[in-house]
């Protein structure tokens, strides 16, 4: 299990994280919150937040914008 | 161009950021440091850093570990 992320500095706590989007018809839709992890997995992906909730799609990664705290998943069921 | 991604709080700025490494033999090797956008572009990445420093490679998103600040990059030039 991950540590948080926490940036530690005098009397002040700040946590660093993304979001994991699906692509859906050109539309971003939330898929998992507070991302840490996207691992190949089986074919598809597993993505664990940082409070260890977890969720397996078949997709791949299409692209990150950390700035934007967004990694887009582009699903591939077929 | 993207903004700095910064946190304020009072007196304290700070920064979110990841590295991209690639994925050679098994190691990890940095390729692009501070790290904002990964975007598919022409069969490949674009990588493009916080300070706008851009680099392409023939590859794909293998794996994130946010909390680790890493972005892993598999090559793919066959």
């Amino acid at each position: 299990m991950h540590q948080l992320q926490i940036l530690k500095f005098p009397g002040r706590l700040v946590m660093c994280e993304a979001n994991a989007y699906l692509l859906k018809d050109g539309k971003e839709e939330l898929f998992l919150e507070d991302l840490d992890t996207v691992e190949p997995d089986n074919g598809g992906l597993r993505l664990t937040s940082i409070f260890g909730e977890q969720k397996f799609i078949k997709g791949k990664i299409s692209s990150l914008s950390l700035v934007d705290h967004k990694v887009i998943i582009e699903q591939t069921d077929e």
